[in-house]
This record gives structure tokens, C-alpha cells and sequence, in this order.
């Protein structure tokens, strides 16, 4: 089985206790609290630009041949934060806000992968985070109701381009599994289980606010 | 006032909600379930190990000035790993377990913030993360029971050696704020403030096990 | 005077020592030997792969308005290697050619700096790289036959667009200037001259091929 | 054959180029002019300071049973730097020197492939840069007069001790090495001839002063 395809398998218990989560579902139907659209754009407006420095560290280590795909995902992610900068301005929403803890721990767990591990430890966190982005976007846009307020939203992650592209990284790292010793598999499917582990918090820390109060 | 003591100053809240914590309680009175000690053991360990790459990679962009100190850190941390050995050994603890969310989530913290951001931003976790420890086994030191069975750890980290250690970080700390730009100091601030709130989670994690487990 | 102004005057004797060079003017009137043409072309395009590691480095820790400029600048590096491979193929350059001493101890310079320096060095860095091939490539212009042959190159970074990005370059250094404390612009001053030096070396080389071989 | 033998072999008519060299010959007869002596000091010092930033970055990816050994080589050339600076006092040499340019290359060199490259590459270079040292000082100790001026530096680099510590670095390059895919293994045997080369420049440098000058 490819070194893809087992991470998902290893790992779908933690895929089931969010797809659908509430978040969306909401989308698709509509529903969701403009509170929380708020919250949610500025979190991952935040995700997003420190997202961005993860993959350029991965950049910075990249084999000859991943150059190129990760300088179009910077590239992409970049222009994404376009999208997320106009609509904050369309719907009111404070991108300035301080991440909550979930946002700030997320990414900085990306920034420390991407340092810190051998190179396709990060791409498979990539791979983890953009896969399961698609998967909560893909079920959004199987789901949505017709005239769908976040229809560009949907569109951007659950279209069939942008899973077209998870594939991509799907298949770039199963090419990178051959030349992964024992330490380095071990190490690189904890640091996947991780990442489901974040995109569970993350939604719910979007649909319910801080998580991880300090107790007083 | 010094940045040190600002610092400390702007988060006394946080320091409020877990100095002491029953977990530094027990320790002092002798009472700590061996079950938590032996989470802490393993779970210290690993903070620890991982704590010494953010040590390290600090070294790799210190200023001239503080190599020393860096260097003389990262032996002393070095130098604990082989007492947390030898006690796991003595206690049966296994050093092997996986880390829970916080330990790995503050490690990571720890290792993004020194390889993302600027150097005195670093020191200041450092300091941060020293500071808070002392003060909790200080505490423990105070209220201690004559033949405590923690007199080991108690007195590593709890000893006026300890402490001038600290004082040691927060003068160096002092000595690098007037260099400080607005945005770094501001950014300092923030990360200061994740530090003083994963000591919490950290002594909440010691105490009751994995504290954000997904949800089912 | 500013900063990037200041820079350029403490290094106007090292630039006097290039420019122009051999390389450029007979870039310029059309007479550059083939063989050297192949040279620069695979050593360049090396010293262009291996910096756009050095850019994503910087972006990993650049302050957030330098984000958007710096993936803009990662994308611009990027479609240049498409411009030199197609090149390649048309001319039968090897671009799998091993660097030369000089191509290869340039790029760990910048990887190093990346890492290494506080932020502001690396951008003082990158427009020292910048600033320098414009200013070969601007004289190539201003001095290019009719009918030249390089003119694909010429006008790539000898244009008024390039210039004017060059500009932004320096504009955004000289605003990253007030925050910088001594000990910053001391070094920042160090390895701007470092980089000054190394352009000297690079066309030495293109020019004449492995300037530093090791002794027999 | 094993990997570290291998690397010897493949580089062995580099070593040849400079074993003994001038400079190892005159510190081993004793007639070594003094101001290659205070030059030597100078740069020397300054690569090892730079080389301490190359050790912490590798520590901030090694895997675990490497952290020590990793944190033990900080501690140790840490210590060499309070070595220098008693001999600079004394002998009167002025450890502030700028690094000429081989010493600045080549600890730029060193960092870029503690950051950029898979850990076991850096392994391997600081392996080249030991055993390199070694070598040299080795050839000293055999080949010095009674009474030698440089006992102490002698004595430091070219002891059995300090051979066994060379022995086991290449031991743990040779457990890394079943680990490692075939791009990887390319890569390790370029920065390791790079090494070898760095190598001789540094002698060359020590003995004649700068030799990269830029050219007027």
C-alpha cells in the first residue's frame, strides 16, 4: 500500500470524528453564525501567513525536483491571502486579531517540522494539511445548498483542481517513501498523526473560540 | 523597569493561577502519587531532549557574548538528561513513552520561536521558561517536609544556584532590551506571554494526564 | 544619507573593480566566446536554484509586510530557471555541470546568512545581489550593439523594471534601517561588503573559469 | 567498504596536496614565524567560534543518540576557545582580526549544510573536519622536535585521545550510512570533497595570508 494511502488508513479513526464537522456543515447549508465565519477568517487568515514560512523552509531544504511545486505553493498561498484580505474588508472582519492558541501552536508545530525533520517528514505534513482541508471543502461542496453564501470559499478548496493538486502531493510523496529508513518512517507517521490531531482542533476551536484556556 | 521584571509583571496573572500547583504541593508535602510522578519523570525527560535543540539552534545565531552561556546551558541540560536516566531506572519510569500534546506542542513552540524569530525574542523564552521552573521548585524548597523524598529535584532546580542562574538570563535579557525595535519588542511580549501559559498546561498535563485529547 | 546609499558608497571601490567587466562588455558588443556563455549559463542557473533556498529562508522569518514581496521575488527566481533551461536546450548548455568553488561558496554565504543573521541582513544581502547584476546587466544595455544577441538577458535584468524592483529593494532597507541596534548594522556592513566581494568573484569566474583550485 | 573509509579514499589526493604542510612542517621543527603563528590564532579562533554555531545547528536535528555525543563536541570546543584566548593574551594576537576570506567560507559553508543538508551530510563534514585537524597535528606530534614551542596545540589535536574521538565519529557516520537513499549519499560524498578542499585553503591561508584578494 502507497506510503499515502496508509496514513489515511492509519489514521481515519481521527478523520471520522470530524467529517462533517458542525463548521461544514454549516457551510453547506448556509447556517453558520456570522460570529463564527468572523473567527474563522481571521484564524486562518493567520494559518495561512505563518503557513506560508513553513513551506518556504521547506523550501529551503527541498530536493531539486520539489523546487518547483513548492514555489507554486507559495505562490498560491500568497495569493490566497489576497482572497482572505478582501473579504475581511467586505464582511467587517479584524485580521489583526491575536491568534488563539490552537492557530499560534499549529503553526508553529509546521515551522518546527519543517526545521527540524528530514525533508519528506514535512511534505507529508503538507500533504496532511492540504488532503484534509480538501476533505472538509469536498464534503462542503457535495453538501451545499444552491445559491451557498461561502460558494467561493468552497470552490477554492473543494473544487476538483484543488483536489487534483492534493493528489499531486499524494504521489510526490510516495515517490520519497522508497528512500525513507526505519527512524525516519517511525518519525514521519507521528508527525502526521499530529496533524490530523491539529485539523480537529482547528475546526473546533473555529466553531466554539479558545479551547485551551489557561485554568483560572 | 527592567524588561525582566516587566515581563514577569504583565503576566503575574497567569504565574497567580498555578504557583503552587498541586502538583508542586504534593511535591513538597511528600504526597505525589507515583503514577504522576512517573508521568512527570517521562514527560520532563522528553521537554528536555527536545528543549535542547531550541538551546542549540539559539547557539547557532547568538550573539558573540552569549555563546558561553548558551554553551554552559546546553551542558547543564545535557547533564539532567542523565538524572532523569538514572532515576527512570531507579523508579521504573519509561522515558520511551510518547509525548502527551503539551509536551510536544511547547517543545515545538519552543524550536519555532528560535529558529523564526529574532534572537532576544529567544532569550526571553529562556528566561521565561527558567524563571517559572525555579519559582515552582523554589516554592517546593520552602514548604518542603524534612526528608522529602524529592530532595534531589527539589534542590536541582530549587537551590539559590539555580536561582542565580535565572538572574543570571534576566540580567542578559535586560542588556539586550535597549536594542529592541517596537515590533520585536511587541512580538517578545506575545511569545513571552505562550510561555508563561504552556507552564501552565505543562503542570496541569503533569498532574491529571493528556489534557486536549480529540474529541470523539 | 541612507542606508542602502551608504552601503553602495563604502563599496564603490569594489564595484569600480567590475564594472565594467570583461563578461559584461562583450555581452554588450556581442563578442563573449561561447564557451564562456555556457559557462555562465550553468553556473548562473546554479547560483539562481540554490538562491531561491536563500529567499525562502528569509521569508521564514521575514516581518509581515515583507511577506508578499519576498514570494513575489520566489516566484520571479522560479520562472527564471524556466528561461534558463529553455535556453540550455537551444544553446546545449550542461546544466547539470557541478558549481564551481565560487558558484557553491556563494550560495552557502546566502543559506548562511538566511539562517544565521537577524532578518535586515539577509534583506541587505539580497539587495546587494540585485543591485550589483542590474548594474552589469544596465551597462550591457546602455553599451549593447544592434542586433544582440543576448538581448533576451539584457532586457531581463538591465530593464527599467528590473531597476525599479532594485529600487523597492533598497527603499524597504532603508525603512528596516532605524530599528537596527550597532552590533546589527556592524555586521549587516560586514556582509554587504562579503557579498560586494563575491560578485567580483563570480564574474572572474564566469569569465575565466575555477579561479581557486586547490595546489598540487 | 565502509562509508568513512570510503570518503578517505575518494579524497585521498587532496589530503596528499597539503599532508605535511609547510605550516605543520615548521610547527613540528619549531620554526614556524611568528606571524603565521598569531595568524593562524586569529583564524583559527574564529572558525572554531563559528564552527560551535555549526555543531548547535546540527544538534537541532540529530537524532536522539547523537544528542549527546553532539552536546559533549560543543562543550569540548568551547573550552578549546578559552585555550585561544590564554594563548592570544600571551602571545599578544589580536583574536578580533577579521576572518580573511577562506575562514568566513568556510564557516558559512559549515552552517548552510548544518541547515540546508539531510543531518547525516553534516555528519559526515564535521567527520572531514576532525579527521582533517587530526591528521595534521598527528603529523606534528611524530615529526616534533623535543622541546617543541607548540606542545600544548600539538598535544590538544594530535593525541591518541583526540584520534579516538575522530575514531568515533567515523563509526557513527558508518551506522548512518545504510540509512541513506542514493541522492542523498551523492550529495554527502560533494560537501565532503568540498570539506577536503576547505581544508587546504585553510592551511594555505594560515601559512600565506589572505589569497582570494579581490583584484584591483
Amino acid at each position: 500500500v502507497k506510503l499515502s494511502e496508509q496514513l489515511l488508513q492509519d489514521n481515519a479513526d481521527v478523520w471520522r470524528t470530524w467529517l462533517p464537522h458542525p463548521f461544514t456543515q454549516s457551510v453547506a447549508d448556509g447556517s453558520l453564525p456570522r460570529e463564527v465565519f468572523l473567527r474563522w477568517l481571521a484564524q486562518d487568515f493567520r494559518f495561512v501567513s505563518e503557513g506560508l514560512r513553513f513551506l518556504a523552509v521547506l523550501l529551503g531544504k527541498a530536493p531539486a525536483e520539489l523546487v518547483d511545486p513548492l514555489a507554486g505553493t507559495i505562490h498560491a498561498w500568497n495569493s490566497e491571502l489576497t482572497l482572505f484580505r478582501a473579504e475581511a474588508q467586505r464582511a467587517g472582519a479584524d485580521l489583526a486579531a491575536r491568534p488563539l492558541f490552537v492557530t499560534q501552536a499549529y503553526a508553529d508545530f509546521l515551522l518546527a517540522v519543517a526545521h527540524r525533520e528530514a525533508f519528506a517528514i514535512g511534505w507529508a505534513v503538507l500533504f496532511g494539511v492540504e488532503r484534509s482541508y480538501h476533505d472538509a471543502w469536498r464534503w462542503a461542496r457535495e453538501h451545499a445548498v444552491s445559491d451557498n453564501p461561502y460558494r467561493a470559499w468552497i470552490d477554492n478548496w473543494g473544487s476538483d483542481g484543488f483536489g487534483a493538486f492534493v493528489e499531486g502531493l499524494a504521489s510526490r510523496l510516495d515517490a520519497l517513501a522508497p528512500g525513507l529508513d526505519d527512524a525516519t518512517r517511525s518519525r514521519l507517521d507521528e508527525r502526521f498523526a499530529e496533524t490530523a490531531r491539529f485539523e480537529v482542533h482547528f475546526w473546533e476551536m473555529a466553531w466554539r473560540g479558545e479551547l485551551f484556556a489557561v485554568p483560572k
